[in-house]
């Protein structure tokens, strides 16, 4: 099988991983192709958490024709027993004799535990192909198995001149029809989405998935000292969402119990300069299986994970508008960059087209 | 001859039309080719100002071969003597058949004259063949035709988050490499460059091309009430290209004469709200054939031309650093926007990658 092949069977193997995109956690997204003799006799995805394995699923498909065939994987098939008996085992039963996988699975359970367990068993096992892809795919899952935290992205809707809001305070009708449509689908994609107070109190979101289709993410509410409006539409439990509204020890007890007995749970944080501690929102979150959380706002909010180095990632909607002014909103506020030199960077830049806006993400 | 070949050939005279970019102005960049059976037998540009026309040096190069071709040209070609005798007559003499132009010479002097000539002597004349790349490519001339105003274009480097200078006041290494070329290369094009005294007293600037091959263009300073320092080095003179200090008209007369008496135009002006009024410089430079004005600040400046809407096109690069805070510079400043609503917009948008950054440019 020459590179060429290799890089197309594992192209397959990432499309239908990612069918599981937003379904799969705190499971990675993974995606199998089995091939024999040139010819694909099997195909799987891991298509929700608690669904079989995308390996099993494709060993299944191919049935006796896997004996002697090649397995494309995009992360290393687990060696533990889960929710499911280990892939590696049914692998070597199956009489696949090569696999191909694009990284190794960092879970303890796993890392490379798997590899050696199939090469034990006289498989002949390359890592490696499509590597850099494999790894964005699930850069949620990678950063949470490692790190214990949740992988966070900050997103900003801003004008050309890099204001969020205009002098009025508004920002609607800034971003495009698929602007919005874009921000609704990354909602699908995060298991939870975070706001300020104040962006609960000026716009009252519902911080739901419309757009697009997907299943709503958790809402987390970053509010301090509680003074969270309990008519806010946010606080409306849909469906098997959680609504968080992440306060500090002190807060007022009376509106703490308020909100549990409205079925919001209300994390009791520490705090750092006054405010709810992001670190140890964040390791709360990852203890809690929330693998990765959307960043919407307001400035305060972006501001504070900026200038704690929290956040791994930023998307910026830029609309080909300008409101300048001293007034209209900026962001980030200060963030301890005193020079250029001293500027956060983003690496990684992609830009795409949202209509008539333009998209740049990166990595920070 | 399909619509498929009437494009290609247009599009060899397009090509042809910019290689005098930067060079031709205040005449248009044009582009010719002749072609007879399918076979391109002529080829013209027009190099610089003052050069013979791209249609009569095509027509030279085909000589006899002429007779019952196509001419391709991205102009209306020329009925008026001018430096050169009208290209019209010398395509009739040729005994070219057919004339594909792109779009009309809005020039009153020719303004549909040339294609009701070729018309009269038995030419059969098409218009409208790439007619946007056209009205593009001489954007700058056709507006200075038309509105006796030079074209403006703002060019702005900013972060990501909307800042032209850290907190510290420097914006030194904000820009790549490549966006650096790209700004002198665009220098390059433009007929006069234009900062406000501001920036000549903060940066001290050449305002030349140095990183791209191409002539220097004019500098124009916008110095209301002469606080330029004599020893600034935009100044110093090098090439044929003028230094202009724009004044009003109670600026210290002796630092107007001791300025002429180094070689710099000084233009005195009437004020508007205590400074030089754009309009009437724009009027200035029009009359003096200045065809093109690349705008490239301070914030200041910039913000005047937004906010009386004096500006044709902007290009924003965009570097993928975060600088935040308050004390960082934004642009523009007050340009009379309340709401989203009311919003400057941005049409045409176009997006290109320079090295790390982003290009984004549009019209006004």
């Amino acid at each position: 099988m020459d590179q060429a092949d290799v890089e197309r069977f594992m192209k397959r193997a990432l499309r239908l991983a990612a069918r599981g995109r937003g379904r799969t956690s705190p499971n990675p997204m993974v995606g199998a192709v089995i091939v024999r003799d040139g010819e694909v006799v099997g195909t799987g995805s891991h298509r929700h958490w608690g669904a079989p394995h995308a390996e099993v699923v494709a060993i299944q498909e191919a049935g006796k024709r896997a004996r002697g065939s090649a397995l494309f994987v995009n992360l290393e098939p687990c060696s533990h027993h889960g929710l499911t008996p280990p892939c590696v085992s049914a692998i070597v039963e199956s009489g696949i004799s090569r696999v191909f996988a694009s990284i190794v699975d960092p879970d303890p359970r796993v890392d490379g535990k798997g590899f050696r367990f199939l090469r034990r068993h006289g498989v002949v096992v390359d890592v490696g192909a499509l590597r850099e892809e494999a790894l964005r795919l699930n850069e949620t899952y990678l950063k949470w198995v490692r790190k214990k935290h949740p992988f966070v992205a900050i997103k900003v809707c801003q004008s050309l001149d890099g204001r969020i809001a205009a002098s009025d305070g508004q920002a609607r009708g800034l971003g495009s029809a698929e602007e919005i449509e874009f921000a609704h689908s990354l909602r699908a994609r995060y298991d939870a989405v975070m706001v300020g107070v104040g962006t609960v109190v000026i716009d009252d979101p519902l911080l739901t998935v419309r757009r697009r289709r997907g299943r709503d993410p958790h809402r987390i509410i970053l509010d301090s000292r509680l003074s969270l409006p309990l008519t806010s539409r946010v606080l409306e439990k849909r469906g098997d969402e959680k609504v968080i509204v992440a306060v500090i020890n002190r807060a007022p007890k009376r509106k703490v119990k308020a909100l549990r007995e409205r079925g919001v749970e209300v994390w009791l944080l520490p705090e750092k300069n006054g405010r709810v501690s992001l670190r140890r929102l964040l390791s709360k979150a990852g203890k809690r299986s929330i693998q990765s959380i959307l960043v919407e706002g307001g400035s305060e909010v972006v501001t504070s994970f900026l200038r704690e180095k929290l956040a791994d990632k930023l998307y910026v909607a830029i609309a080909p508008k300008i409101l300048g002014g001293e007034r209209s909103l900026t962001w980030p506020e200060e963030i301890g960059v005193r020079s250029v030199r001293g500027a956060v960077r983003l690496d990684g830049l992609r830009v795409k087209r949202l209509g008539t806006d333009v998209l740049l993400e990166g990595y920070l």
